[in-house]
């Protein structure tokens, strides 16, 4: 009877839910004489199940997806995503949560399996909007409290720390959370019960045989909770095009032993994920063995190292971690730097540091500076520039082979379809080309096309043993987060920066006597952003006068419609301008009336 | 005698040079009769070659650079290179050649060692400032003639054609042509002979045996000169950090006919670099060889394989191409577009197709959809998402193994190395790190350490058989390019447009009346790119309340600078919408008289 969950205890009646399907009442009248009063199976009234993707499958980013049966809604992760080059000045993207918001009395909480920025990221906003429980896995809690804390939010939210194998109740779902492996500690994939079935969500992963820290992937109970049928399998498609096995993190510890035993008489600086806490722990324990210090730098790695120490999610051998202070007390040779700035973020330690504006830390010709990390799609011309800096001023670069995966190569996929199998597919967490990756080889593992769900963010699938559809769609879509303002910025906004950042601006202002229809004073030309104005006089004043024919034009045929002096000064100074330049710049008209 | 080269030829006297080193004049009597009347061995006189890279060192792309003995100045290239991310709303960047202006005089030519923007893309802005001969050739001149043809610059530009194993004497140089293989046809490199020594450079190269049109690298010419005695080998970077050989370009030949076969029943469309006749050429090949018709779309590879075909660079078979009009008049797996895009540029023909913007190709479910290139660092998330576009469009995307590189890897440099077996090496053609794993891979075939010369532009290398050392520096820099504009968008304007587009504008516009010190109107805000103003009146209207009781205090307080005025404007509104929003735009403050 492992599989039984205590859900209610009233007096000396117990309620038990045995495999989600059947109810088993107890009246407990002594040790010895225990009374079924009730059992029932628990059947499925013929309400589907239904998923509901609210983003994160038209890119890497922004993970929330909505399980609703009949009245309730548990939502797996909350995530953002970063903007695209062409948001421009945007710091977030976080995702519309309208269909939550309408359907607020369903919603019983918020499912995090792992505590990355994609899947955890949106919580401090979403929250301010809804506020129901968050369930996570406890480092995951950890990194969370950290950011409902600068957010003050973290006394008015729920929160429960969630083991592994442990379940949850909340409503008409049961939610289980396993074990699994990732490029950050206690990482879940999450088993949602309800009465049209199970489905297995595997939130990041990876299948790790020698993780650093805690248990690997717990097959086991993929295969177990498999065996008793599962609706559908919800799996990380972002490795799906790549053939093979991810390796497992230890591997790096080996090749950080070899980089410190080559490299004896040089400063080591690493720059890595901020919350990889094995990798950190693997760079510790290489610079313990090889009698270094380690300052560990970058705000972001500070906290969560901080916080990884505090939950016991990380050992550090004692006297290795000093302060950032103490370095200068040190010979290069008997320290390590840990660092953020892998990426090539503009803002971060080690890009700081190549760019010599760092406070604290300053490339020495000599230093070897390791980037133990991949870039992500996108950062490449950032890392780019960052590794060209590091090695102009001396540096020994090694950008290639020390960093590995978090997330499940094609044979891992085949590994979890294969211990589940499952009835339906539904890849998620990638672009497009990620989930039809997956898609294909759900289908190589017998699962029929028609079986198969590409899904796009706002489709509503539901799921029954007999059959499954998209059956409709509810309001999705991003929100920009611009410093304080949260979509205030949209795209009338972002079209006009993108056009000012093209081109510049160039704005006419001119007074009018409105009661005599007179231009009193101007018309004077402002520019921002389109040519350096002291070296065009010539034609900032020729479209000066070309201006002013045209006002006057219009004021000797007595039109006194400021409109459309406006489109006058408009069409004719952009024409102008096209002609003489070739470029379009923002175009704004001012008239005060005096 | 094969290495003899008449120079000049007056009456029955002839002039030679042999090996550069010797000048021989002859007086011819008749055929039998022939006698030397002169022969002078040509000695250095003492002076240095000088190098002078202007560019192309920092980044790849912008080749240009000088090459100087004493009168005499060559510059080898002359190429764009695209704007970095920061440099909005800029078109294209120019190298500044204020140094050979500065030096016109000595300058007697560029030489052009293959068609890519690269290489070439400066040129016509560059005559425009130095109008002296271009040598180049077949192909790269008819490139460079369609460039300048749109330009105006044709006419009064002198070109001359090359011819592979012919040489150029221009002042004291004499620069010969030597076949190699790249992306593009007829790439060369240069072989620099000057007084001083002879300077081999690679231009932008791979070793194919087996290239698709023309001889493999002209091995042996390298070996021989190689023998002779090379000061120093200016080398291809690109692919230094590469272990091994670049594929031959005909590997590819077989992979477009196995992909052919194995989708003989839909339409195939492949993207490709413009400028890479050869792979046009293969794609052409299997359609031919499969039985469909092929279609040329985009507008710079139409341009090309037209320049190519008329000058017999490309060989189709007939009726094989065909008009985009024709397409409707076979059935799809009868067909195949070939196209630009390939790097995901937004207005290209393939995004257009993706985007469901072009006019006369849209994507159908079924389609193939190839990617016969690797997208160029910067370009992965514009590539990808065009790969999700078409995916999403029911097309099959093929977008690995379907490339080769037109740059020699590790082994194919170090058998450059070993033929030639230069003096000194310097590393051309790419950013810092490839630079610096080119000067690795040198000193590993034993060239000193100080004898390898990492330069950034504008360094004046000096080169003799006695010594080398970089002695000087002359002005080099980047030139923008936007729109007709050359030069004036220079860093102010860059930063305005860098703070418009990340925040916006805020215009703050009154009316004083000077005489009295009075507001006659306003003040008003104008905004552009900050927030959706209809949904922000309440901030507009707080920050216009705020503005005004500004303005009231200073004329109350009788000040009328207007500079002070305008300065308490643009702080207290900056202050204001700081804290409101956590956002800094730019702040305008207009003031008109009446």
């Amino acid at each position: 009877m492992e599989h039984v969950f205590i859900v209610a205890c009233s007096g000396s009646v117990l309620r038990f839910v045995i495999w989600d399907r059947m109810e088993l009442y107890l009246q407990v009248h002594s040790r010895e004489n225990v009374e079924v009063i009730y059992l029932k199976k628990k059947v499925n009234s013929g309400s589907s199940l239904k998923v509901i993707p609210l983003g994160g499958l038209e890119l890497i980013g922004m993970n929330i997806t909505a399980f609703e049966y009949e009245d309730s809604i548990v939502v797996v992760d909350c995530g953002l995503s970063f903007p695209d080059d062409d948001m421009l000045g945007i710091d977030l993207v976080i995702p519309d949560i309208t269909y939550l918001k309408e359907n607020q009395d369903k919603v019983k909480g918020f499912m995090i399996t792992h505590g990355h920025e994609d899947h955890i990221g949106a919580l401090p906003y979403v929250l301010k909007e809804i506020n129901v429980p968050v369930y996570a896995t406890k480092l995951t809690m950890g990194i969370i409290e950290n950011k409902l804390k600068e957010h003050n939010l973290l006394k008015g939210t729920k929160r429960k720390v969630v083991k592994f194998g442990q379940s949850i109740n909340l409503g008409q779902f049961r939610i289980e959370y396993i074990k699994t492996n990732h490029s950050i500690v206690d990482a879940a994939a999450l088993a949602i019960y309800s009465p049209a079935g199970t489905v297995i969500h595997t939130g990041d992963f990876k299948v790790d045989y020698t993780p650093v820290y805690g248990d690997a992937i717990d097959l086991q109970r993929f295969a177990e909770i498999g065996k008793k049928g599962v609706l559908a399998l919800m799996c990380d498609s972002t490795n799906a095009e790549r053939p093979g096995f991810t390796q497992s993190e230890r591997t790096l510890g080996r090749i950080f032993d070899t980089i410190f035993s080559e490299h004896k008489s040089t400063r080591i600086i690493i720059a890595t994920f901020a919350s990889n806490v094995d990798r950190v722990r693997q760079i510790i324990n290489s610079a313990y063995k090889f009698g270094r210090k380690v300052v560990v730098e970058g705000r972001s790695m500070v906290n969560i190292i901080e916080i990884a120490q505090n939950l016991n999610r990380i050992t550090i051998p004692e006297n290795t971690l000093i302060d950032i202070e103490q370095l200068k007390n040190y010979p290069d040779e008997k320290t390590v730097i840990v660092t953020t700035g892998s990426q090539g973020e503009s803002m971060a330690a080690l890009s700081r540091m190549a760019g010599s504006v760092h406070k604290k830390i300053s490339i020495k010709p000599g230093d070897t500076v390791i980037f133990s990390s991949h870039p992500i799609p996108g950062n490449e011309k950032a890392v780019t520039k960052v590794i060209n800096e590091l090695s102009r001023k001396g540096a020994d670069v090694i950008f290639q082979d020390v960093h590995v995966s978090g997330h499940a190569c094609q044979e891992e996929i085949k590994l979890i379809y294969t211990l589940v199998q499952p009835r339906y597919a539904v890849p998620v967490h990638g672009e497009y080309k990620h989930l039809k990756a997956q898609a294909k080889l759900a289908q190589e593992l017998g699962i029929e096309k028609e079986n198969i769900f590409i899904l796009s963010s706002g489709d509503v699938l539901e799921l029954s043993e007999e059959k499954a559809a998209v059956t409709g769609k509810v309001p999705v879509g991003t929100i920009l987060v611009d410093g304080l303002g949260v979509g205030d910025v949209g795209n009338i906004v972002l079209r006009d920066r993108q056009h000012l950042a093209e081109d510049g601006i160039l704005i006419v202002v001119l007074a009018l006597d409105g009661s005599v229809n007179q231009l009193v004073s101007g018309p004077d030309i402002v520019s921002r952003g389109f040519v350096y104005v002291r070296e065009s006089d010539e034609l900032m004043e020729e479209a000066r006068s070309i201006i002013e024919d045209g006002i006057l034009h219009c004021l000797d045929r007595g039109i006194s419609d400021w409109g459309k002096i406006k489109s006058v000064i408009k069409d004719s100074l952009s024409e102008f301008v096209w002609k003489k330049t070739k470029r379009r710049p923002m175009i704004l008209p001012i008239i005060m009336d005096v």
